[in-house]
């Protein structure tokens, strides 16, 4: 069976899924792509040879051997087309987050259960070799219980302050991956965020776009275990993504990757290569495992292993991390989403 | 000029301590020794040709030859005898912590000051050649402004509940090391203190320790950084202290120090030796040390590299890092000590 | 322009080719595949679709539009095939190594040069990011002049006897690589080879491969400096792929690359990922990136990176250890190839 | 039991060992030295307090209850104190080498076991916990049999042409430490040698000191397996002491002693602390252990771990090393030892 998908969405995450989609994966084929803006989808349809080409994404959902969707447009139209696309009968890939608000999530996880249709949500991390190996090692139980999860997550430099406006905020846009890490790597519900946080890196993200560059935040499982994730907008050295996992028996950390495995040593000391820059290079692996994942799961007919519950929850934990940090105060997830209790 | 030293209190650390005195400083000279505990006091006066053995403090602070003395007796016997001791008009070396109490600390504060003795706080980690040489790297500049410091510190195993019940709990008794670090490597008062914490470890820590043995600490800067400190009382591989401190213009890390530097590589993957097992094994160089600074701060007349400040601070945010615990909240150091503000 | 590429040989390394040239290198086009196995040839045309399918080459060699050939063929076959292909105007790149015998390289190397086609060889390691990234920082002159190289070279298991019968031994099918890191790291002609080995992994390869399976072998340089390769055939731990070159002003090394970067540390120590397994995880960005380097000199009209005098050069090395091997004493290179001197 | 130590060379190497025996030792005492420079042995005498002080070594040797001496003089001296010693009824602990001419030495040797006192040789990389901890770990067989051990040993910087004049040349001065970690990783004796070498440093090395200042050898072990060392008189990053063994289920190495485990990670890269700068920094905690490891064979009346043998063997590596680096060819150790065989 070889799996027909429509990319909705054009920009530099779509171009990534579909070079995935038609150079890495046998088993899908990439027959539609839309962009508001023609001249991206037109690119991509141009050197992937695409036939469907178009600036909305309905008629494509209207195609009948269309199986699925890959939806890399802007995030505040990512729930609405989930919607659309759920009950046009397609199966559906759908970047992170699917909306800042509850309401609109839960909407489209509703019609995405009416449909019965699969979702997957792109929280690509889960896919890369690293944290794929550490989670393996942690739920093999040879490290025991967990007790301190802490996650370093750091991206080379901050967006502009217009991105920023618009991106939800460092704990909807940055933090969420390291939420969904939380989440992974876990297995407990997570019940209570405490966050800290400031513009140490550019004032203007704090009196333009009325945000943090720089926070700490702890996180209070069920189980009784802890997590304390740190961020920052910016590094002088890349991308740095570490993970460590401390439990009973043991711990198991995720060290940055570089972009070779050269040392010098001269008279000034040891030196290695800085990590890998930006996400594009550190989680290329990963972008093409989780589409690889997603298409596998249409194939074999088994659950996505990323869901729309996994999609909501980080978002549910970002907006009591808002919470908290307006408030200075530990909030418990109930306060802002009080159907969970 | 040589230093004569009386040792007060023959336990554990007092050994190490008379050790470094005897053998490493050429400077100093151990002629006196007391512990309520007669033999203990035995022991260290014959292994190191000690004239003066006695089970009281009282009479070495008479003799008119001594110089200084190094307080290594329980902790809640610090203050009065670094009273007896400045009144005395000796120098003093004492052992974190002065005390549990501020008012406490403050009466022996006091008597230091009007006596014009010179005090040296056991605060060892300062002395250890890794945490010098970060404090060299971030002092010097060239790693920018603090944004976020990273504190991992954990023991090797749980001390018994007795000791525990008299310890003044984990904040005061281990925890205590790490707030003296955050105040080492970040040039900054700490105004605020948010804790998490629970008996993971051992629940008799809580029901009969009326303590918690794993925490996830969070502090504020008045520069505006953040500091997250985590603490576990058991691992199952040794000593695990580490420190990040994220910056400007780059981080530097300390990671663990280890026995040797074999590394196995078979075909179950590469392996090299756990940390250290303990405090006496990672920081024998840094007790060495330290009490070298003091014999120096003496000899040379300059000031002691801690001061009575700086065993004041820790208990400070300790106390706060216990309100915090209770209250569930982010709490004030003024909360806890008025006076401050 | 697009590059119209022939593969001849569709083994293994032959499938990796055409995968590259396929998904990787939009400047090229596969139009042709043969071997002498039809089903091998068949299974390649059918999976990238390429349109021209035979057991022999010179069917492909008649087509007026092809540009080049990619030869991955068995090794007794490369010269012949180069020397046809270059009869037929067709630029190549051709597998390691050229032949064993210098006397038939040099026949395939004055084809080339007659047609004037652009030649290169698969050295691939050349292309792989570390060793380019070393080689950088060697050529920048920061380190200085070379002093010693070391290189260590394993392989992760041997192959069968009957594949060593007629590999051309250890030093030829092996040790060639190392041999030509070892001029790739410095620029300076290798003047003598002191070779010694023995079957340490299995007896057989010595009393039925007539090879031998681990060895240390000692280069000279023209520059005075010297070379320590060592191999094996065999580990327990993966493919074990190591630089280390010093020089009066520093040392660069090649570490391992690993699946993943995890950590894992418990009551037995501290664990990291084995490395890569062998060469095809090791070296599959190097495969991509020479094809791209032989397109890109096509393209660009730019002489190739690795040339037939690149490709001659180890053989010479490696005929010249096997007499060091055999007499046990050094050899000077012109001993096997008078003409150089 | 208290051992009674006369120190004989009152030079740098004396004063470590002095300080060793001082404040180290509870089981031994220093109650005399010697040196031809008297105010060398003034030094020491008024440093630790030493009762008998003098300029020659005779007096020593004919107190009643001195057990041992230990010979830190000019290597030169060696062999004839070591006769002097014995027929003394003394034990001996001597600095390497014993001579640079076997029929002296084995004129000690026969004094030793005539006399049937223990003597030492100062072999201390023996004694380092990472040298050691790789031989357990060797020994234990969990890596198999040997096949190739490498050798890596750089001095920080090169001594002068004086010295390097009288040294025996960099085989027996400097290479001669390797060759007994050849021996003490690899349980098999070593057969034959190949040496290369140049004055890659310093031409004057060559020209004025007739000698070497880098060398990569080759050594055959009767088992089979290999060993390859390279050695450097100057490096711009430290002194450079590793060590891999190779075996057939894996491997182990010795990395490098650091000053400090500080990592700084900025704009250009991770940079970790050079190697620590030479012997005395790195190999002292192996001198205090090797003086133990003596007193304790005393005091315990338990063989040497460092014998006669064991320090006459690396002197004949070394004179086979000198004869194939002139003949540049391969030389059997019999060839200049011819008894053994």
């Amino acid at each position: 069976m070889t799996v027909k998908i429509g990319l909705i969405g054009a920009g530099r995450i779509g171009k990534i899924h579909a070079e995935s989609i038609v150079n890495r994966i046998p088993d899908a084929e990439l027959v539609a792509v839309s962009d508001v803006n023609r001249e991206a989808a037109e690119w991509i349809g141009t050197t992937f040879r695409v036939p469907h080409i178009d600036t909305d994404h309905q008629a494509m959902l209207a195609m009948a051997d269309l199986d699925a969707v890959a939806i890399c447009s802007a995030t505040d139209t990512h729930a609405h087309i989930i919607t659309d696309a759920a009950r046009a009968g397609k199966h559906i890939f759908c970047e992170k987050p699917i909306a800042a608000e509850l309401a609109v999530i839960d909407v489209a996880l509703d019609a995405v259960e009416q449909a019965g249709v699969v979702l997957q949500v792109g929280f690509n991390r889960r896919f890369d070799p690293s944290f794929k190996a550490a989670r393996a090692a942690i739920f093999s139980g040879q490290l025991g219980e967990p007790r301190v999860l802490r996650i370093t997550s750091r991206d080379p430099g901050a967006p502009p302050i217009s991105y920023i406006k618009v991106s939800g905020g460092l704990f909807l846009d940055m933090t969420i991956h390291d939420f969904d890490m939380a989440r992974f790597l876990v297995d407990s519900p997570i019940t209570e965020v405490y966050a800290v946080g400031a513009a140490l890196v550019d004032p203007a993200i704090a009196s333009e776009g009325n945000d943090i560059d720089t926070a700490v935040i702890t996180l209070r499982y069920a189980n009784g275990a802890f997590c304390t994730i740190d961020n920052c907008r910016e590094t002088t050295y890349g991308y740095d993504q570490r993970v460590e996992w401390f439990g009973s028996k043991g711990r198991v950390a995720v060290e940055n990757h570089t972009p070779n495995r050269t040392v010098v040593t001269d008279a000034g000391g040891v030196h290695s290569p800085k990590p890998l820059h930006f996400f594009l290079e550190r989680y290329m692996d990963a972008y093409v495992a989780e589409m690889q994942a997603f298409i596998h799961a249409l194939t074999t007919k088994t659950p996505p292993t990323v869901t729309g519950f996994d999609g909501r929850e980080p978002v549910v934990i970002g907006l009591a991390a808002w919470k908290s940090l307006r408030e200075n105060r530990p909030v418990k997830l109930y306060e802002v989403d009080p159907g969970r209790k």
